[in-house]
């Protein structure tokens, strides 16, 4: 996420052939996104949510606003069945006990086993070396999108958070990875895009960035393409968010019309407004 | 809940002096519901919440608008304290984990020894076979109230979800019955309500079917008969949210121009909105 | 916090000399309160909170609209290090699991250990015997600053909550007391100041008093003088909540403005609008 109306490309110098090329790449990422819009409000997907007691409630709320229907048990003998049950899972290490970890493991076997995608948000790992070590060990689990931030991406990874790192560190933990910030990076082993939506409100705003990657587990559950899935996510969040904007008066309106604005989302405004590079 | 505007009777065809008998019971039941919430802010009582934590945050909220006084502990060695000091108790089963089931069982046996009502809310009994059979040892503890929707409904008493199958139902749990959705049906062995106030964006607020129930259990600690407290307690949260999604734009506004709503309402607001056949 | 425009003050009668001379103490503290405002938007203090699960969203909202950056962990091997690399911590004992007491004693810990300023809020003491026995241990493991309500300031310190008592606590326990109410009293060993910006929704909003004490943490990490960091963290929320009352309809609205005004709040705005004595 970036500022609104500051957009930050982050490929170099290009002649205009290429540009012209990417113009094209950029209108039909934005029209998958739409249709992954269209797709979501018609499947309305189970998303199991392993997050931390901070983000629950706006993480749900967020996902019931797209479309999308959320479950958050943690106890071992029934997340199995939840995530069993369930289009797509999300990972979220924030306030990490013994409960959550057991229950992490059984629920990314119950994915592996079911087929269905889950997403990795490796919260603070930058904070505590247990959490390092456990983030690491989720990552060797094959996530399918990992979300985090530059300070995450650091540990993980042993490299600088720099869009160049990104294709390689995505090819080798084969998942699509998206680097959040000013401008949102997603990459996967050979393809890349910088996406500038969004409003420097949502850096105030505890959960935003959980509930985000819950909405990139809610449209990896009806768009095959991870890579597409998890940009149609955050330009979704994005656009909704300058949407909401407009009609705030600080992060705590933000947080809350941002709701109303992704529940009305519709395909014309991601097609209007989505800036995609 | 029900759509605003949307008035949709359970009952078959009736003719007109049955149709006159039941105008007066409901003008009856609705001025009883409008006592109920004079006495609630007159009493303040005492709440205790055992819920999942996707919902405390906005149970807390929905209790206090009201006027009520919540707590939220689960520590066994204080449970017990907390309830016998309490007015009534909520029970709902979501985020089910050990900590959660130790206390359940200690608060409804406080609960039940000092006299007190309290209202089942079991959550998702429809999603993991644990969670059901559960559901069901909690049902066989006498809930003064069952509150629950369609599929809840079904797992648990193993009927469809009809109108016509609640009152069996309530009579052989010796509890009144809620089922809730577009309608809500509240049952006792020998009554029965429809209540067709409510806003469809509730369906999007996680969290407002286990308010519901909680404001339930507030209703129920100030009117003893427990079937004219949950129909109170159910045309309160409905009518607050008519008035609140007049000035709202979507789920995200709804929900906290709801705690407003609620906090301003008066007996005046019910008996022009209330819908109760 | 009282009632907006409600001027409460605690000292009895006083001639005109000392009249004035409280003035002018109040100007000063008034002008150290919007230096510490200042300082915590530039520094950004890390805030580490072992807080309720009620209140664990609200807390980090309300922190990262003032400027600070919450954590919340509460895992007996990762605590310890965001502790240690926090700028202070809050102690909150509500929804109090096992756990959470066994953070406490390692954050606490930590805190002691790195020299940081840690903030007791000692929840519902008045409602066990148990809690009591805790929150009764914890004060003498000496908390910067103690905030509590009148009730639970009877049960630690065994007197009725009256302004004279405060100072006696305070010397006993070495802390600074923060007795929060209609108007907040602040008091040390030697001196004290009653604050009476407020709102009385506040009072119909969960987790306001502890979210509270969350932000009298961050003042602390900014002001090595925790009674002036106290006044400043209570006066700047109360007068957001004046400004956000403005705008508000409710307990609801109230809540979410309050976080765009306290984001937005400014030293000019603590100029005119504390009421401190």
């Amino acid at each position: 996420m970036t500022r609104a109306g500051d957009d930050a490309p982050i490929h170099g110098r290009a002649d205009a052939g290429e540009a012209i090329s990417r113009e094209a790449i950029s209108r039909d990422t934005v029209a998958r996104a739409a249709d992954a819009l269209d797709a979501l409000r018609a499947k309305r997907p189970r998303v199991h949510c392993i997050t931390n007691t901070v983000a629950q409630t706006y993480t749900a709320n967020l996902l019931l606003a797209a479309g999308a229907v959320p479950s958050m048990t943690i106890a071992p003998d029934e997340i199995a069945a939840f995530v069993a049950g369930a289009d797509a899972l999300v990972v979220n290490i924030g306030t990490l006990d013994e409960p959550r970890r057991t229950a992490i493991g059984i629920a990314i076997d119950a994915a592996t086993e079911a087929g269905i995608p889950w997403v990795l948000d490796p919260v603070f790992v930058d904070r505590s070396p247990g959490r390092a070590t456990f983030g690491k060990a989720l990552l060797a689990m094959r996530p399918t999108v990992l979300r985090l931030n530059p300070a995450e991406f650091a540990v993980l990874s042993g490299l600088p958070a720099e869009a160049d790192h990104l294709p390689g560190f995505a090819r080798e933990n084969q998942a699509v990875v998206a680097l959040t910030g000013e401008t949102d990076l997603v990459a996967d082993a050979a393809r890349r895009a910088a996406l500038a939506n969004g409003h420097r409100w949502m850096a105030r705003i505890t959960a935003m960035g959980c509930a985000g990657a819950a909405l990139v587990a809610a449209f990896a559950a009806v768009d095959e393409d991870p890579w597409h899935a998890t940009i149609a996510a955050l330009v979704a969040l994005g656009v909704a968010a300058e949407r909401a904007a407009v009609v705030s008066s600080g992060p705590g309106t933000l947080a809350v019309r941002l709701l109303d604005t992704l529940f009305d989302l519709d395909r014309k405004d991601l097609l209007e407004q989505a800036k995609v590079s």
